[in-house]
């Protein structure tokens, strides 16, 4: 698979706390050793619509958010996400990394809050087609060690309200993401040393995306 | 049909500046005269959420919104609405009237915009399963006699700054929605005095809902 010249569509997902921001940094500038350069992007968000949906999504509210409003609001997004930045990077043959996508609705919304996965590959049939990531990064911790690591970056968003429970829920969502589309998924172990959490995604990028 | 103990859904609908806020407050009158209490609501909005939604919707930004992301946030906004406020006041009996409801998403997005009214009907489907109106009042108007009362208003949003050929679209993609199911909507012609609009207002409630 020689995807250098074609456009490669990488996601990072991973539960709270498990390092995805150190390890972005760490892809972008491994892959710009290699002479690519690469689109750094997130969900909810990635253009101004989507980050303003993002903040409705993370605000802490009174009001009960209902399962449809919020999958609605997470694909909505995501659509505005694609059409204009992961969509036209991927045709000019550009390099796209994610940080979070749709394995991240079925993990939170499926897995955590409980609505059908039925429901979300409606959605997610209805916005992205056949789109799907090249490469997934899947950052994988215990529960306790990542809400440990979030406690110590103060005030906690919607999300990251959420009992330990929750997390435990989504990262098992991640894990049976995983099952199902196993040639997508890198799986890293990211309670090791960063050292080593970056050796084993260093080693992924080169023989999923076939990089010398 | 005897609606009064059973709860009772009624939308109303129109184009721009066709006098749906007076109407509103009208029927609201009409219907307490007769010993009912009517809840008020409007689309997009009607619960905070929702209301945050309708101003990500409404206002005027550079970025183009993709019409996916354009017509999730209208979902969105619609299935909170409808859990936060139009079932559980159906379910206690109550009545309800909110200015705009998916008649408005058929004939503005679909319509106006030209989004294919089977992907409008699939997020209909997944958000309101068979929840329909009772009753949809609407109110027609020549779109160039509606838009002129809209210039008198100050500073349009995002929606009225379209051009007069769209807004003939949606009054056309209104009438589409009044011949698919006639029994459903009330046509009340909008261009003649207020004394003779609300006259058939009047009529339209005491016929289809067996008002005395």
């Amino acid at each position: 698979m020689d995807k250098v010249n074609k456009g490669c569509f990488i996601t990072i997902e991973g539960t709270e706390g498990v390092g995805k921001s150190t390890n972005v940094e760490f892809i972008r500038q491994y892959l710009a050793d290699k002479g690519i350069d690469l689109r750094l992007t997130r969900e909810p968000g990635g253009t101004p619509l989507a980050e303003e949906i993002r903040e409705l999504l993370l605000k802490p509210r009174e009001e009960v958010v209902c399962d449809d409003a919020e999958i609605l609001l997470v694909f909505a997004a995501r659509a505005q996400h694609v059409d204009q930045v992961i969509k036209p990077t991927l045709e000019k043959g550009g390099w796209v990394l994610s940080d979070r996508f749709t394995d991240a609705t079925f993990a939170y919304q499926g897995a955590g809050r409980g609505i059908s996965w039925n429901r979300i590959q409606q959605l997610e049939q209805y916005v992205l087609g056949d789109l799907r990531p090249d490469l997934t990064i899947l950052l994988d911790i215990p529960v306790e060690e990542g809400m440990a690591r979030v406690m110590q970056r103060g005030e906690p968003d919607r999300f990251e309200r959420e009992k330990l429970d929750f997390f435990d829920k989504v990262r098992q969502g991640y894990h049976h993401r995983l099952r199902a589309e196993p040639d997508r998924f890198a799986l890293i172990d990211a309670s090791q040393s960063l050292q080593g959490v970056q050796r084993q995604i260093a080693a992924a990028l080169a023989e999923k995306l076939d990089i010398v």
